[in-house]
């Protein structure tokens, strides 16, 4: 099975993109089709010859601050649109970007298509968490959703973080304001109904305290919420590491006990990286796409990678099919 | 000018109550009446006889899990319910509360009643952030809200914010998923075209990351979503302060390290502690009504009744009241 990587997408394109994918091929034996300038990408491989490592030339390139559907639409040639083409040829399993994320899910959503029944696909976010990993969803795709479109969300993101995360029996959370079945906004109240009746491990309510706690293995919420929590909890954490950093260099005492208490500090730092998860699934197609951070490293590529072969042999878009038929 | 103070409402009333009002008469030269159970506030005040400190004799207590509007309907000798009518009545000039927060909102709301033109009051929360202190609103009162609630909230908290905090000509940001104005869900970007109008240093859409930045004083959302950014704010920090405490015994170099560093992390902790702020105004009311944290500690009663003093002299009712008017 290959899988279609956008060479040009993410801040640390080419490059990081690139190293990702020799390390995917090295030590995943993944087969990878890089898309995008040729002549950049080989710059990159030097003097590598992988087996499974292809290239898929390209001349354009959509930027981060495009509009995106006005750049999927018009650049048909770019890296991005012709690696989610690769898949619609089925001449790739799987693709991934990390570049405008907007773009990324334009593009899969028209090329991919939805799975039948499902109304809104969603972004899927690994979250760390004091016990382990949750995965969030809505990210980002949809600002405004109906309670219909929570239940959907709740399917997907168990199916993935059974399949994909290893996560048996995940309990579902629905982000709210208050753990009774009345507490919350409107949309939550009625969500809560139908997430009740559905064939899923549904806890009920969580609240944002809870969201890093662990208390369950999918949060759902709309992508409006979800994108605030996820920037929000990201920022946060950056801000008091920061903080901490600063506190340690204040004096001599705290300088060196500073020294001594570095690793035990970067454990915890670690623990909180996304580049550990690679990546956000584009959940609801027909057909798997990753939907890569920004600034990702070639670790994070790396790591989507294995997250998107996992979810392509276990099926995910199948799953969620036979998942949605139970309702 | 009296301050009258639920001293039956909170997780550690009355004792910590009462130990916090008498702070403020001793510290801030206040004048608070103390509502509540006579015994158990003779109790706590021990041989305590200060000039300015009354007690209000009442018989009933709402508890922190009743449902809020029956409470306050059915108790009408309750604390809380006859605290805020010795502001309706004249007798004080503004009120605490620390107990049941829907209770409390409630009965300030239906005694207090709204400044004209105000459609929903909202609870403004101080947020301690990397530069200072930013106030969130709306952090909980309203769970579905209007553009115009949201233009609103602005007026209200920027008043707030410079009269009470002292932060001149605050800048207004309102929580989106996205810098451009087109950028957000139907509410926002409703909201954004009323802000923009509206006499406020309004700077645009703010997203998750920028809200413990310090990019503006006034952070403008639904309750909703101020609900979850500030339960996850507390949730997150906690978590992370506890794994760094738990790895800081970890091995003998990290404990010694940890022992060298504790003053430094403490002062980040500090930073963040709420009763800094005493508590959060419900803005929008004929009236000065503070809502405490539930856990409130002297400390947090004696700032509280410091920001009321500071919201009473300020007339923030009243610079409301003006500024709705110039819209």
């Amino acid at each position: 099975m290959k899988i279609a990587i956008d060479a040009m997408g993410g801040d640390h394109a080419p490059r990081e993109i690139v190293l990702g994918a020799i390390e995917a091929c090295r030590e995943l034996n993944a087969e990878v089709i890089l898309v995008g300038d040729e002549a950049a990408i080989k710059r990159e491989l030097g003097n590598e010859t992988l087996v499974g490592l292809e290239i898929e030339a390209t001349t354009e390139v959509i930027e981060m601050d495009e509009h995106p559907a006005n750049a999927v639409k018009k650049k048909k040639n770019s890296s991005l649109v012709v690696a989610n083409r690769l898949v619609k040829e089925g001449r790739a399993a799987g693709v991934i970007s990390a570049g405008n994320t907007g773009a990324g899910m334009t593009a899969s959503i028209f090329t991919l298509g939805r799975i039948a029944g499902i109304k809104r696909p969603a972004i899927a976010s690994p979250m760390p968490t004091k016990k382990g990993v949750s995965v969030l969803l809505d990210a980002g795709a949809n600002a405004d959703c109906d309670p219909e479109n929570l239940l959907q969300f709740a399917i997907m993101g168990s199916v993935y973080a059974e399949q994909v995360l290893g996560l048996a029996n995940p309990r579902v959370g629905l982000l709210s304001i208050g753990e009774e079945e009345t507490k919350g906004n409107m949309l939550t109240i009625e969500a809560y109904k139908l997430l009740k009746k559905a064939p899923l491990n549904f806890i009920g309510n969580i609240e944002g305290r809870d969201v890093h706690q662990g208390v369950c293995e999918v949060i759902v919420c709309d992508g409006f919420v979800g994108n605030i929590v996820l920037k929000l909890s990201e920022g946060l954490a950056t801000t008091l590491f920061g903080q901490i950093k600063e506190a340690l260099g204040s004096s001599f005492t705290a300088k060196l006990g500073g020294l001594m208490v570095k690793n035990s500090l970067r454990q915890i730092k670690n623990r909180m990286d996304y580049t550990e998860y690679g990546g956000a699934p584009l959940l609801g197609l027909n057909g798997i796409s990753m939907i890569g951070h920004g600034s990702s490293n070639a670790k994070a590529i790396k790591n989507a990678v294995k997250a998107t072969i996992r979810a392509i042999s276990q099926d995910v878009p199948g799953k969620i099919s036979t998942t949605l038929e139970k309702l």
